[in-house]
């Protein structure tokens, strides 16, 4: 076979360790070069049976991918740079839906779904960070969006305190005061969650100021009507923030949609920022200001992780904590544009 | 096994057909239905090993979903029913994003990838209906989006004229003439674009009137910035329409943005009509008027179908056209709300 895959890589141009990653799905490669093996391996009828190689090697070639929900346009985004990205890898993502359901994350972590495979990436939602890493576990496990060190799984993450401490600088250097906080959910264990809120509440700390509480506005899930229901909580409640900081695009546009429907001007009477940089937000009106993590790059170093754990499970590094980068794009809902 | 059969739908009060329906993915069964069994089966210690029975009936437990990708809000939604529904079959969905590129819509439709999948649902994008069901396959495979009667697949599909129509319709009556059509793609072969165009002519016909060919404004892909493009396109060429009629919503929102931007007032200047009803229409400034597919029957009929040609290959019932009803969402774009 070694022979054989000497042939692949001379047609193809490339090593035959790229011809050895691309069959085994060991290591990225970029798309173009992945198409010219490909066509290599097509051409001299050298067809690898991944199933049936995986199988041998006890593996199935699936990942599974759990998420809340692929309806929500940030993880309908990541999942897809996550499936594009695994497919450099050969693998197949399995995703699965947890709607926030804490039963749904425990029978994941656990794999006591009976599915086949080789590793699992997952964003958990209900449960803490205790228990996700806490859980006995058949497979290679990398969380998304948990940051607390707790050294038993590799964790990949943007800095969500740091992140939501510039969003709430942003607007507090604009001038603003009363700002929302949207998206605390003391009734969950949410960790991401209770990041931003430290976050939030760490700018004004550093401004010398104290946020009113009753601007903590709790929600139940971060969809738009979440948003919305939130915004107009405040605004019956007459605590009419300046600014609203929301934990997510989504709940920032459902909370924009009742300041537009209540004559608010925007971001003249209240101005807004979110968390996520979905396509959406870009074309609001006005367009979001929001923070923006390196989606492509949670994408890749959530699998680099675990092919590093199922091809050297015995190279024993201790678990990763990879932060990923972010940046704050202004846009028209915090900057008076006149 | 039998007899086990009984005692777990004893257990859970339900019928052994139910029972084997939970454990065999054979037929659709009720999520609370569906947990019920799953407890009984594991109270009794009764684990079916999913995987291990598939593989003996030939099966892998796994189906394909192939669409053009997930980040687009409507096939993000509509892949998040298709895994939740399946899950009721208890099968896995292995979701291929396509990208619009004929070739990875050709190596699906062949099954040349490799992969075990027991059926495919495809919503092709770049490939002709004639291709699409013209090409071999060894799976059972469901199609969405197209419409022509070739009888040589299932389809799954809203009436996409008809709907079209619809949608034209409401803007003609309330006095708009210069509705422009963002989305026709003379390009592609994309069967689903040709007939919401169809529907748009046909309005106009039925209305005696003659539409201006300049306000058919003609996109590469279907995203915000295409509509966005494409509205700026017609203001530039002084073609300015008073109403749009967007193959999709995302097509609309982003012609929204522009009108905005330009200082027009939507829908006194200009109205939108768009198509998918995706949630970020709802909450738009204004709000977006569209034509909404029942998305939730799409999943659940495109299952039913796949799962009448896997577990009765024999009956060999025609290849079924599936219509999907849908309805005309009125909302604050296309109507004045004085």
């Amino acid at each position: 076979m070694s022979s054989r895959l000497k042939d692949v890589a001379a047609l193809a141009g490339v090593s035959t360790r790229t011809v050895s990653n691309v069959v085994s799905g060991s290591a990225a490669v970029a798309e173009e070069t992945r198409a010219r093996v490909q066509a290599a391996l097509d051409e001299l009828g050298y067809r690898p049976n991944v199933a049936a190689r995986n199988l041998r090697a006890g593996r199935t070639g699936l990942i599974g991918l759990a998420i809340p929900e692929l309806h929500s346009p940030y993880f309908g985004e990541l999942a897809g740079l996550i499936v594009r990205a695994a497919q450099q890898r050969a693998w197949t993502v399995v995703i699965d839906q947890t709607f926030g359901d804490p039963e749904a994350e425990r029978r994941l972590l656990d794999g006591g779904d009976g599915r086949l495979v080789d590793g699992l990436i997952i964003s958990p939602w209900a449960l803490g960070p205790e228990e996700v890493t806490g859980r006995s576990r058949n497979v290679p496990v990398v969380l998304l969006g948990e940051r607390r060190p707790h050294g038993l799984a590799d964790r990949v993450a943007a800095d969500n305190v740091l992140a939501a401490e510039e969003a709430t600088t942003h607007l507090l250097e604009a001038g603003h005061r009363r700002i929302a906080a949207l998206g605390p959910q003391p009734h969950l264990h949410n960790e991401t969650a209770r990041q931003r809120l430290e976050g939030y509440r760490e700018a004004f700390r550093r401004a010398g100021l104290t946020p009113d509480p009753a601007l903590e506005q709790p929600v139940r899930t971060l969809h738009r009507e979440d948003g919305a229901r939130a915004m107009a909580a405040l605004l019956d409640a007459g605590a009419r923030p300046d600014a609203v900081f929301a934990f997510t695009d989504e709940l920032a546009l459902g909370a924009l949609h009742v300041a537009h429907e209540r004559g608010l001007r925007v971001p003249d009477d209240v101005a807004f920022v979110g968390f996520d940089d979905i396509e959406d937000g870009r074309y609001a009106n006005p367009p979001l200001t929001t923070v923006a993590p390196d989606k492509q790059q949670i994408a890749e170093r959530a699998l680099q992780c675990l092919a590093d754990r199922i091809y050297s499970p015995a190279s024993a590094v201790p678990p990763l904590d990879v932060v990923i980068p972010h940046r704050l794009v202004v846009r028209a809902s915090s900057t008076r544009t006149s």
